[in-house]
């Protein structure tokens, strides 16, 4: 038994998890598109390649004690070739096959009992109809494999001719069948973090609620605003979703919060996830150290908050080209800002980096991080101008001279 | 105006220092004295070479928009040379003297009147019997420049033939010249982390007490157990060195209790130190984020601590060939412990990593540390027989199935 984990893909999620594995001496090594990446940029262990190049994840696993992913956009085929020869997957493309196709997913998770959404896989765009009106308009339709982050996803009307547009070029690709799913009226999102062992072990931390800009995360508040009832009832379904697809390392699963009070998954991640970027300062054990302890089978770390309150905020997009040449002006106003930026080239609505603060005010904190997240932005009119002295003082920084 | 950060050295306080980097996405490149020491395995851009070598040095620091140090053992001209060049050099070849050498350091620090040990600067054995005879035997003797972790340090009393033929030969070197010091009756040792920017801004860290073994350190508690009046006269000592000096970047300044009440400079150095690694996980911003913002003029992150107390337990060799083979039983019995391996080879006495606990009960914290770090040693015997369930129950980590 060594201590190398191969990772597949190259952004901001294997960057995260190099930190904890440098802290434990894990090493990682990591596919990435480009050795300029934004995890190339802090791994000496990242050999260029595409997942579909199943020489390149021969390559990639050599000598390596498992394979995880940043995302899971891996093909079922190439993963089973791996596992025929001989290569320890965590999670196992088993697993993965619910995070990959949304069909899938569906399918398991409601003959487990999982509450979910009402949805129906549909062929035809007079499946689709029926299914709309069956439970009422507008429903949400999406392509079962390849979406994230708003992509490959419609809320679609009866009458709205750009949707049905989309939809019919889904039901013409290959696959030819979408997921349909009603629009659940919701309070607010939820997910719930955990992570699980090859041999069983399985910890959560506390449930967060996730903020929604255009599909794309933009906030989390940890932990979420619910009744002890509600964190167990989400738990639950962590825990329910994590064995009955037999899953292993970090699992995010998004929950609506339905106006009716009952808890509805949404979307599944089985890898560290945007919801969980909190644990970091949050936790005693963050998700990027435990997804790296979960596929190594090795014994779970505390997920106990170290806070009261954390709260996190986004950075997507950015006005300017260089978001670090806000940092004199957010270190200035922000001390006790934790920013994290991922090294990647500017693009509108890009994930770049995000800022989380901890404390016990998480509506002040959360303006404060709004306000860091808009200097990094190049937004700088959107800073509060509250007194830098007044927040010195408060978060105990001693500032002699 | 960039973001890259080129250090000299290429041990664990590089490898941490990586960590903010990657999150910050300030570049680091470390000279390493080989491309697979502790700094090399986490680092991208990490050239082999010898500080020595002003060539290495020059290659070190093209682009780079400022050099720092992981150690004191750089000669000055290689310094000074750079300086000329229009290297930005920070701390300046001029506060670094400081911390080279012991001589110059109690002379600046005296006659800036920063309370010390009686010393003094002797060239001839009778020179140090005098002085002995004046404040008292035993003394302190130690070698004026390239001493660390109790290198370079003897115990001498009046009638001490090892003592004295050791004393014998450093007079012998060409610097000619020993560094005397009165033996101090202390009460406990302590230490001052604090940052400074160039443009004047200093932060200081909770005083912290530490604890040595044979002039290695091997415990860190946070904070010391101290009265306000001693916290405040170890922070005004901390500021009054660090300005007096022109000290920029961390500095640790370790100071004795003495007996009588006072407190008096031990030791300096110009950069994190491992009296500084509870600040990983006990403080906003750890002492190697605040170093490189520090040492970038960024402004300095708040120093306030996240937990109550926190514990410190260097791992210090070895009897396991590879410590990570106690992984699954440390990580068991201790979810809480937050261990740090350097990825160095073992050798007897070595610093090989060192494990963090956060808490509210820190004498319970300290017997687990220590036990986690047994374990690491290859002590199986010495660690608590404590049940596992109980922690778990403690540290509110959630356990199903």
């Amino acid at each position: 038994m060594g201590y190398l984990v191969s990772v597949v893909g190259g952004g901001q999620l294997a960057r995260m998890m190099a930190q904890p594995a440098a802290a434990l001496h894990i090493g990682l090594r990591a596919l990435v598109e480009a050795d300029d990446g934004s995890a190339a940029q802090v791994l000496p262990d990242s050999p260029v390649g595409f997942p579909a190049d199943l020489d390149a994840m021969r390559e990639l696993t050599r000598g390596a004690d498992v394979l995880t992913f940043e995302h899971e956009h891996i093909h079922a085929e190439t993963l089973t070739a791996l596992e025929n020869e001989g290569v320890n997957i965590q999670p196992s493309a088993q697993a993965l096959a619910a995070a990959q196709d949304k069909i899938h997913m569906r399918r398991v998770l409601s003959e487990a009992g999982v509450p979910c959404p009402r949805w129906a896989a549909a062929s035809t765009a007079e499946e689709v109809r029926e299914f709309g009106d069956e439970v009422g308009w507008p429903i949400i339709v999406k392509v079962p494999t390849g979406g994230y982050d708003g992509k490959g996803v419609v809320v679609l009307d009866r009458e709205d001719g750009e949707g049905w547009h989309t939809v019919a070029q889904w039901l013409n690709s290959p696959r030819g069948e979408v997921l349909a799913e009603e629009k659940v009226n919701f309070v607010r999102e939820l997910a719930a973090l955990s992570a699980r062992r090859p041999s069983g072990q399985f910890v959560a931390w506390p449930v967060v609620q996730t903020v929604q800009e255009n599909g794309v995360c933009s906030e989390v508040i940890s932990p979420a605003p619910l009744t002890d009832e509600a964190k167990t009832t989400a738990l639950r379904i962590a825990h329910q979703v994590a064995s009955t697809l037999g899953v292993t390392g970090v699992l995010a699963v998004e929950l609506f919060e339905a106006d009716t009070g009952a808890l509805l998954v949404n979307e599944l991640a089985m890898r560290p996830h945007n919801s969980g970027h909190v644990t970091i300062e949050a936790s005693r054990t963050s998700q990027f150290e435990q997804h790296l302890r979960a596929v190594l089978d090795l014994p779970l770390g505390a997920t106990e908050p170290t806070c009261d309150h954390a709260v996190m905020v986004n950075l997507l997009g950015s006005t300017l080209e260089e978001p670090r040449a806000a940092y004199p002006e957010v270190m200035r106003r922000y001390p006790e800002a934790k920013v994290h930026l991922y090294g990647k080239p500017v693009r509108p609505g890009r994930k770049l980096g995000h800022v989380t603060i901890t404390g016990n005010d998480p509506e002040r904190m959360l303006a404060r991080a709004r306000a860091a997240v808009a200097l990094l932005r190049g937004d700088g009119g959107a800073a509060t101008g509250e007194d830098d002295a007044r927040q010195n003082a408060r978060t105990g920084q001693k500032e002699i001279a």
